[in-house]
């Protein structure tokens, strides 16, 4: 008997993926692994949503483009289908969720582009490689977001407010979990904000306009990261012919290492 | 008539310093060179202190140690004569200020060692070159310095508390300035408190400890920094049978720029 060919954790969870095998949430898949942020838009609307990511990089860190009608995206593992490796999709017409699929074959086009934009859980992966402790995540809860009183920059049909996730920390903590995230401007980078949440319009922290409430305790600051939900919160109230999302929580799994987005 | 050979800005200040002509503070002369706080102790304390700063390395950035017996520091200017380039000295024996001398050549001994401590001037440089305001020298006050609750790792007779200084700046320029501040490990690197002055044991920002108060406005988050006052009041608090230090703002001017200190 042949020993299995050796592959990489992350292309093993696609292959699940792909499979059908796995239909729900990705965290923790693959650990160490980047995983991505997905928007497919028609050729005529992508032009524009990449202005607005090149416009708003904190919110819409793009990782890869694909080119048009072709699912591939070698950039972030040579075997990504996107039709297929992402565990469960949204699509919406004229801004209705029609459908939540595991798989987009059937919807393919010609005239489709994939984007995969960086995700929170890589500098949250750096933040707890470096012994900090994340609320939301010992709590089991999903990270509270809010929406701000900062706009962002609009391009074409997509504009709206930035919409920001909160994690708390002590001052000493909140200081080094500013240098972790700087590292990385690819997933969100350094915070947008610290300490004042009624100076960007968020009046009250207990109640999170996405994401759970997660108590901030006396002695800790809350800080404010730019949020992978902005772009899905813009592409909805832009109400697209035709366009398909990741579902909350169902990510791509790439092939890069979240240490490889540390730019320093 | 042959022209004057070029010399650099950092040395020429050092040169009319050498010849008496400079005694006064040394902020904005050769602008854009790394200045130094001067500690000069004997030999026997000289171990136990290098040791101290290599325990608090946040307060005590060592850019320099001498030889005993010799004034040359060649690593930050190869003419360097720390008996007569810093325009102003403090003399102290058994604790007590006994001579202010522009000139330590009588006093210098074979057993004597220079310490060259990095100073804030270096990172104010680099937020100020970032476009930040710093309250403070807008308003031609010195920076308030405060005695902390936060223990000095000690060694030998040396120990006290950490003295910070204070910068304060709206939420978005405080995370810059912790990002900026972070590329200068070597002249007390990013804040060691941010926005809860009381969780270090500052109670009143309006009575700083030394220096001048400045008002932090309501839209504004205290930074605090580790400050070169630390291993001034911790020498002063031990006692040493002699020491000889600058004049507080009478700093030695070296051929680094500040530049050359950023670690990225």
């Amino acid at each position: 008997m042949k020993a299995p060919q050796p592959i990489l954790e992350s292309r093993a969870v696609r292959l699940r993926i792909r499979r059908g095998e796995l239909t729900g949430h990705t965290s923790g898949l693959a650990a160490g692994h980047v995983q991505g942020n997905v928007v497919i838009l028609p050729q005529a609307l992508a032009a524009d949503f990449l202005r607005f990511c090149q416009l708003n990089p904190k919110p819409c860190p793009v990782l890869a483009v694909g080119a048009p009608g072709d699912p591939a995206l070698p950039a972030l593992g040579e075997d990504i289908d996107m039709r297929a490796d992402v565990p469960r999709y949204r699509v919406f017409r004229g801004g209705e969720l029609v459908e939540e699929p595991a798989d987009i074959r059937h919807l393919w086009r010609e005239d489709l582009v994939s984007f995969v934009l960086g995700c929170s859980f890589s500098f949250e992966w750096a933040l707890l490689e470096d012994g900090l402790t994340i609320h939301h995540m010992a709590q089991g809860k999903n990270v509270p977001m809010y929406r701000t009183s900062i706009a962002t920059a609009p391009a074409g049909p997509f504009h709206g407010p930035l919409v920001v996730s909160m994690r708390a920390f002590r001052p000493a903590d909140a200081i080094r979990a500013i240098q972790i995230t700087s590292r990385f401007p690819g997933v969100h980078g350094a915070p947008v904000h610290i300490g004042m949440p009624e100076r960007i319009g968020i009046r009250d922290l207990g109640r999170p306009d996405w994401g759970d409430a997660v108590d901030v305790r006396a002695d800790e600051l809350p800080l404010f990261w730019a949020c992978g939900v902005t772009p899905q919160a813009v592409i909805a109230a832009a109400k697209p012919e035709f366009c398909i999302t990741h579902a909350p929580g169902s990510m791509l799994v790439t092939d890069l290492r979240n240490s490889q987005l540390a730019v320093f």
